[in-house]
């Protein structure tokens, strides 16, 4: 396809199978070469990459940095992948009207910075801020800690400038008339049109914070103190939890000494003015204090915070050591369910014999339940497997939802029907449809299967 | 159509012209008596309605209460009007995760006040809180003037049990996987589906408040004024004015003094904690006293603040006493361009010689234009049409939406695609197709035209 390689300067074409490799993959434990990796610089290069794409019938693949873990970025052999890495610019930013406007290939963490010259920051923050992109985090609605008292990205999206799959250029903005398309593009995951520029709404940097972390005998223990603040009322910005051997391998991996008879920490951090912080701290220690924690530390100086912080942070790193492969799955269920979430979690680790290691964002009831494993040891596979399925299963029947906030991707597609039943599967996939009636557009993901035909770039 | 009939009990099925003309209009100028009258008090029957109407092609127009500025509720000739008057009960109400389920005949200020005996309240207060239904409100995403702090109807949404234009019942949550279909059928006039029992997010009760009324010399220095509030970074929770023709309305109206030399009254209210309150309070008085403004009050207990709210709360029974017609335009703007916008009415006014009365949520740049005519004077009534025409180009050009908050329905439906372009329009239509395949629900509202072929009831 010279056409679709014309319409980009050479260095936004990577051919070599080398260069191609680099973009095969994402978080999670698929990958698959494509055919041709183009990396525009401007709307109207996207959009000529859609028409002939779309007039050949070719597969396209929108990607950020690959941080996902759902598989939504995997692209398909003979298809597209579409980076974003050079489109990383501000087009506007207005501190006055707390407004920014970016294009999709900006790193969230460099917004964070950008806007906090201006005392203003930008609510979602998932872990891997510092290289995931904005464009990624429209796509999947992405979250993050402070999700709890800030909302996702969906709350923050005013507008996106969208190239359609036929290559048509068009503008949504939260004043819209007519249907919400808005908030059906965010999330989408690049299924429905491929995002060029993000209207965003930034809010300001809070006056005052707190930080806690209470040390529990067990996650069941924690996860009572959870749904105990909430029927309080006490809605903190940050609640977050790891279980016991989330802890004891961060603690290895920190060189920290490990901590006696714990069996899982929750992070709790209050933001706001200054009488507000102090007020929800007192009613927070007043909760502790009738609670069966071990005992809690508070830091409000920014460095005991990162001292506290630096725990949470280390989550990831220090599991990529445990073992060769991490299933990630991301459930969430109401608060008042997670006790017997949690009790379920135990359970399946001790029936199908595997590693579990839980962290997450609890004050959501959404949880991280991270099976460690090696996917070339195929009997315990199959046991992963087994072990997801009941897990998904369980999390329905307790009025949950198979994605907290990593999306359904190829990883969770072939479960979505049980969540969203006949009705709106049907609905979801004409609404596919009608926005990518010749499905060039990120085929295969959310809604299986992938289409069969499809020629090769 | 005996058999549709027969789905409700006899109290549920209204035959009479009598009886159907109390279901032919709304709060606009059309009117249009339906076929039947049909006030189901369950889903099933809902349901059941559906089934049959979709069988044999017939129209179903839903609606609450019929306060709706759009037009969206009125029935067509031959159609059911689907009246959920008898489904009016609270479902469930969980004051600790601040939630209620609701039908959709409840009507808004009941739940306000049944959510307040456990101090919590439900921020979306449309101006006929105590007539208008939350089913209508969710159809609608309604607002009210606490919207500038709190979001629309849509930000308060959880869950929606749907029936389907087919008969099938589904439910949405906002933790549903796929794409945002929550967020697609608020909104969207009854023209996707139609509601039968909506999950709400409650807030709590704010500990402390205060109001302001201040008198500016003309409207122009009023928003102005809002401008500058905003570029402070001031977020009030309520931010209204009215117009100098407004005010003297309400005034006679309310045998009240008339104020001489004002030229519009903006209404400020703050709420929050009690720092809060104090802070934003001494903030707001600041910015007053750099401004132009005539004088100003504050009201900090409840009777004084009944005092201030009256004017704002009579504009609409005020207005109905200034002519036979009232023709209510909902235009809403960029903050920043509201000067620009306010100077276009007011022209627009002397072009056309017509009588406009402007007030509304300035805070949001939400105006609401009415022209007071008469549609039986058919000279001025072009000339009323010339000025609208005129009103919503000048609100597009400004970066603006058509719609603030009543929607889009019959009133402004030809003008729809001005706004969200040819890409927007196509994407609308194929979207009403997913879910109304038919087009029985609520035909040639948000989309035209009117389909042609339809059997009677």
């Amino acid at each position: 396809m010279r056409a679709l390689q014309r319409i980009v300067d050479p260095a936004g074409v990577f051919l070599s199978v080398e260069d191609r490799i680099c973009y095969s993959f994402d978080a999670t434990t698929f990958s698959c070469i494509p055919g041709v990796v183009l990396r525009p610089t401007t709307t109207e290069q996207v959009s000529g990459i859609l028409s002939i794409a779309a007039e050949e019938g070719v597969w396209v693949v929108p990607r950020g940095a690959g941080t996902g873990f759902a598989g939504s970025s995997i692209p398909w052999e003979g298809s597209v992948a579409l980076s974003f890495e050079r489109m990383n610019r501000v087009l506007s930013f207005s501190p006055k009207d707390r407004r920014c406007v970016v294009q999709p290939g900006v790193v969230n963490g460099f917004l964070q910075r950008y806007v906090g010259q201006k005392d203003l920051f930008f609510p979602p923050d998932p872990s891997s801020l510092e290289v995931c992109t904005l464009g990624g985090n429209v796509a999947q609605s992405a979250s993050g800690p402070r999700a709890l008292r800030y909302g996702s990205t969906k709350d923050y999206v005013t507008s996106l400038d969208v190239v359609a799959s036929d290559g048509s250029v068009w503008s949504v903005s939260e004043t819209s008339g007519g249907y919400d398309l808005l908030s059906l593009l965010v999330g989408s995951e690049g299924t429905l049109g491929v995002i060029t520029a993000i209207g965003l709404r930034l809010v300001p940097v809070p006056e005052s914070w707190n930080t806690f972390m209470a040390y529990f005998k067990s996650l069941e223990q924690a996860s009572v103190a959870v749904a105990r603040l909430s029927s309080e009322g006490i809605i903190p910005t940050v609640l977050e939890v790891m279980d016991e051997v989330t802890l004891r391998c961060v603690e290895e991996y920190l060189n920290k000494e490990s901590s006696p008879g714990v069996g899982a920490v929750l992070f709790v951090e209050v933001t706001g003015s200054e009488t507000e912080v102090k007020v929800l701290s007192q009613r927070i220690e007043l909760t502790f204090s009738k609670l069966g924690q071990i005992r809690y530390e508070s830091a409000c100086t920014e460095s005991e915070r990162e001292r506290l912080w630096i725990l949470r942070r280390s989550v990831s790193p220090a599991l990529a050591r445990v073992a060769p492969t991490k299933i990630n799955e991301d459930v969430c269920v109401p608060r008042s369910r997670l006790p017997e979430l949690v009790g379920a979690i135990d359970a399946l680790a001790r029936r199908d014999r595997l590693n579990i290691y839980t962290f997450g964002h609890i004050g959501d009831g959404n949880l991280h339940v991270n099976i460690m494993t090696d996917v070339r040891n195929k009997e315990e596979m199959e046991r992963v497997d087994g072990c997801v399925e009941s897990l998904l299963e369980t999390t329905l029947s307790l009025g949950g939802t198979i994605s907290g906030e990593h999306g359904i991707g190829v990883a969770k597609s072939k479960y979505l029907s049980r969540e969203v039943g006949p009705v709106g599967m049907r609905l979801l996939r004409d609404i596919k449809n009608a926005f990518d009636p010749a499905g060039i557009l990120n085929p295969g993901k959310i809604l299986e299967p992938l289409p069969e035909a499809r020629p090769e770039v």
